[in-house]
């Protein structure tokens, strides 16, 4: 039999410009494409190419059909959308995995390996400066999978730390008070001449990209396609320009 | 005369096959290259194309050049390693064209692209499975352009937000002893069981990557080529495998 494999690859965040090479490879090279309906969506179909499209929130599944292919010799990829190893389909694979070790002892002869990808918080600085452009938080404020208590410790943590921070999965149909909540507790945190940018379908023909005070955020401002991105005490509009830069020198900041 | 342009691109961690297609094309069709010495080698020459290679540490002065040859209409191209708005030089042509701008008033019409490219944190983590698969910080541990307070005050926040870390620029020959006093401060924040992930020269044939627990961390272990990846307090070996994984669920979180 054929060794199987798993490629876990990241698509970046809309544009195919924005594929890298070797995720490009690893797809051209696949015998079975796995992944959340609209990522496989954006895999040519060919002969010999079979496509597993399948719905949100079924991640464990998901990987556990990669793996039991890889483990039959097939060439899996798992496809995410951005970096895999950022709020996608990585750390589930690997949780998949762990779990089913025990019972599954064959998948520990599958090579795994994971393909990093454009992420859609890196993306949408990219596409309105540099307002990432010094130390930085990724957060997800989603609480499927854990409490939002969590989410506003990390939040508290990531204010005073004067971190810029990019945040994922700010609104749902499910939980729509939450990003209220979360403009909340950056208000409680910072000053309301903050900086709050919403970067919706990054990279995509319906790329919209809107910079507010955080005085002005209101939760409508975001939905599940924005990332949204919020400076440093620094980051400013750079005048005469719609540029939003984080100047890489801090040396003026002092503790009080 | 024809109109120029800046296209400021990230060539990723080092592999070829991780530099995207965005930033290929924008290379392709460049009449000028300037950037780090190491950096500009990685692009081919050619008939009509001019390299400008310089110093690390001449960030400012390579952006000017780059926006005054922009303006008398050359198509020029800054290229970046990972990133160029992760602590590399997005942040730096922005705030040459602030402080320029009212000397040089024409430096306005020249249309500024960032292309987003691998970092290397991201690089690093896909290497070792997902150790940055949920909420995470990105820290330049550099003092060059901010007090080391600030380093330690952020240092602190991330490792009492529990955030996964990944650290740039952990050493260099001119400040070795802070990374000695990095490690103090996690030890001082975390459990001595915390993953530390030292990852050099990232997707190039050199890539080295060792994983210690947080006591038996050294700052021999980090150098200017690596990026070193702290867990947050769930991350782990699967057991049986070499991967190092960060669950996507923190459901058991609290605050005590």
């Amino acid at each position: 039999m054929t060794k199987g494999s798993i490629t876990i690859v990241g698509l970046g965040p809309g544009k195919e410009s924005l594929i890298t090479p070797e995720a490009r490879a690893a797809i051209d090279v696949a015998t079975d494409i796995v992944g959340y309906i609209p990522y496989v969506k954006r895999v040519t179909p060919r002969d010999g190419l079979t496509l597993h499209a399948s719905d949100n929130r079924v991640e464990i599944n998901r990987s556990i059909h990669a793996l039991e292919m890889a483990s039959h010799g097939k060439s899996v990829v798992v496809v995410s959308s951005g970096d895999p190893g950022v709020f996608a389909m990585a750390s589930a694979v690997f949780e998949a995995l762990e779990e089913g070790l025990s019972s599954n002892p064959h998948w520990v002869d599958v090579p795994i390996t994971v393909v990093p990808g454009i992420t859609a918080m890196l993306a949408a600085a990219a596409a309105c400066g540099a307002p990432l452009g010094h130390d930085f938080c990724a957060i997800n404020l989603s609480d499927n999978l854990k409490p939002f208590e969590l989410v506003e410790h990390r939040l508290r943590h990531a204010a005073r730390g004067d971190f810029a921070m990019g945040f994922y999965n700010p609104r749902s149909k499910s939980r729509p008070h939450q990003f209220c909540r979360v403009l909340d507790i950056l208000r409680d945190e910072l000053t309301p001449n903050h900086l709050i940018i919403f970067a919706c379908a990054v990279s995509t023909p319906e790329q919209e990209i809107s910079v507010v005070k955080l005085s002005d955020a209101t939760p409508e401002m975001a939905d599940m396609r924005t990332v949204v991105l919020v400076g440093n005490s620094g980051t400013h509009v750079i005048e005469g320009t719609n540029v939003i830069n984080t100047p890489r020198s801090q040396l003026g900041w002092n503790a009080s």
